[in-house]
């Protein structure tokens, strides 16, 4: 058998990530491939270092991308900070912090689950309780922005509660870094993990992450090695650390952190509010549209995410089978439910460059079509006219 | 501060490495980004694990890519294979045999050290030894292809060990694979990983693994759950095994995957064989170039890796110097020592699309110049002659 060069189709992405990867980055990503410890190539991750502690808007000298996805850099936080025995808060209110669970237990710490309804956000209220309950929690862990429901769960509370109760907070920022606020400093956040290819539209396969001094601290003085050596910052410090000799850890994924930068200098010549207002903006664009279409959200509106918009199946819709002729007809890829609300919502990303008009009157007309050929009664061009009037 | 788009300085890349990339890989990864659970990318994954399957020479169902670089693939056999209080026979004869005993070590195995000089093979009776004297010995763990040394140790033999003794044979073929044979099935090897960055030219970033039915036997049958989630075969098998649904397991570094996958094809096209023979080749014409210059290699003939030449550095010599001035002057990037070699050897690579006639002349020049300038005594074009005679 004889297998060709491989011609990806074109899509337009607009699930839960990858989002839409502007060309400056893919050209960026395709530039000569320097040594990883080459003086130019150091430089450049100071710089990455730079940008990535503007979009975390922290001073967290420990700030840098973990070499693999977000998954990854969930396991680097928990895996880093968790020793056994230690009991952890963990906050589920869908697939991540599920996801969070796992992580506790497999690093032989005791999870303690405070849970909500998948849809709803985290209850501050229940962490507190839990907090009462349990003097001795060293880590209160929660997913700001949920990818498998859509919501938004703010986290200055939570990880003020943290503090006062002597746990330090870990944030999953995965699908929040860039779309909404994720205020490291100001919300005293301890080990805060994200993602390259939702907001920050960058290709997938890094993940970004920022460690306070009380996090830093821990690690420090852990009396067991962390059972990763890939993701052990003890040893990860050598290399990406402040002032570090820049010892040979792995090799650094060179090709994707040339992408990982240009993305961070688009976001700074944009600058970061502009990209929360745009992310908002794209959101109420969206929703007119979907609303004038008849279509309902999943997550009440307090909590929604701008960046990840879940919305219900109307009934009698097949759902594998829109999504597919969604792909296959106009290039466009809408998210498919995860766990608990497999097959009853569709997850609609409006991250980074997918934010745009210009997808949006994409997917709504696309979305007119296919569910009036599937018998839903759509009155024709009312979506798009919706959206209009609120993108221009 | 305001920070502009990189452009990385073009390099010549001879270090241990990543090795030069191809135009045709980098314009691969440079195409559109799709989602990782889209159609056709599902059909690339399935190239991929065809195109892996015969660099490595094996019919195993279970050959693809870890998400993450050479480190992580080494883990992702670790963990999943070895079971607190498990013995494994850890071969060190260089770095990465350390690296494989830390591995066992936070995985909870039972590390028993079979030890080799550096700058010298496996010895065979050694590990025969330790297996008697261990019966109940799981697993044998060592390096073919020791990048900190440029040893290679034939793998035939002590994966045919570990089947004798009942125990799985782990092999790292980092720098190995597509630079020397590989042959997975004739040997009976149980765990090999690989690194893209090395002789498949690729961009460093992604981790070629794969696993026996023995392997996977004992993987399904663990009675501890894997320490790893991010690494964690029984789940990743979902998303990238055999007849596998292709549930989310993690988002796929995509335009990493389209690398990689370009970098096989390439391999493909110009055959295996042909490979070994071109880095055979490209070794001898940099042999008889650096031994008319007078410089000697730091390992015994029989046990050399072509694709990284380990060579002593003249005394009087200052190393950083001469690497920092071959960098900046000529663009030409060779290796510096580790660990017990730091400072005692220079280690120039012959990898994938590195190993070419230009790459060998221009290294000789740039050291015959260099090494003039710091005072040794070199007869100007000899080297250069000498390798003209085997390259052409």
């Amino acid at each position: 058998m004889t297998i060709s060069s491989f011609n990806p189709p074109l899509r337009t992405l607009m699930g839960p990530g990858p989002s839409d990867v502007h060309p400056r980055v893919l050209a960026a990503m395709a530039r000569p491939t320097v040594g990883h410890l080459d003086p130019a190539f150091i430089g450049m991750m100071d710089e990455v270092k730079s940008l990535l502690q503007y979009a975390f808007q922290t001073d967290n000298a420990l700030t840098f991308p973990i070499s693999a996805p977000g998954s990854a850099g969930m396991e680097s936080c928990f895996a880093n900070l968790v020793e056994p025995g230690d009991k952890v808060i963990v906050c589920i209110n869908g697939v991540f912090g599920l996801r969070m669970k796992e992580n506790v237990e497999r690093c032989g710490g005791v999870a303690i689950v405070v849970e909500d309804d998948w849809g709803c956000s985290v209850d501050a209220h229940k962490v507190e309780d839990a907090l009462k309950a349990n003097p001795d929690t060293k880590i209160v862990a929660f997913v700001q922005a949920e990818t498998s429901t859509g919501v938004h769960t703010d986290p200055l509370i939570l990880c003020k509660l943290a503090t006062r109760y002597g746990a330090l907070s870990l944030v999953d920022a995965v699908t929040a870094l860039a779309g909404v606020p994720v205020l490291v400093d100001d919300w005293g956040a301890d080990a805060v993990y994200a993602g390259t290819q939702k907001c920050l539209s960058c290709v997938p396969g890094l993940s970004p992450v920022t460690f306070s001094e009380r996090a830093l601290d821990k690690i420090r003085k852990r009396s067991s090695k962390v059972q990763s050596w890939f993701l052990d910052l003890n040893l990860i410090m050598g290399y990406w650390g402040e002032g570090a000799t820049r010892a040979y850890h792995h090799t650094a994924p060179v090709n994707a952190l040339y992408a990982l930068h240009e993305s961070l200098v688009m976001l700074q010549e944009e600058g970061l509010e502009n990209a929360w207002h745009r992310h908002a903006k794209m959101h109420l664009g969206l929703k007119a549209g979907l609303e004038a279409m008849g279509l309902e959200f999943a997550v009440d509106e307090m909590y929604r995410l701008p960046q990840l918009n879940a919305v219900k199946i109307p009934d009698g819709v097949d759902d594998a089978a829109l999504r597919k002729r969604a792909l296959e007809r106009y290039g466009l890829e809408i998210g498919a439910g995860l766990g608990a609300f497999a097959g009853k919502i569709w997850r609609i990303g409006l991250m980074g460059q997918s934010a745009t008009p210009r997808n949006i009157l994409l997917c709504l007309s696309t979305l007119e079509t296919l569910l009036s050929q599937a018998n839903v009664k759509v009155e024709s061009g009312k979506a798009v006219d919706a959206a209009q009037k609120i993108l221009f």
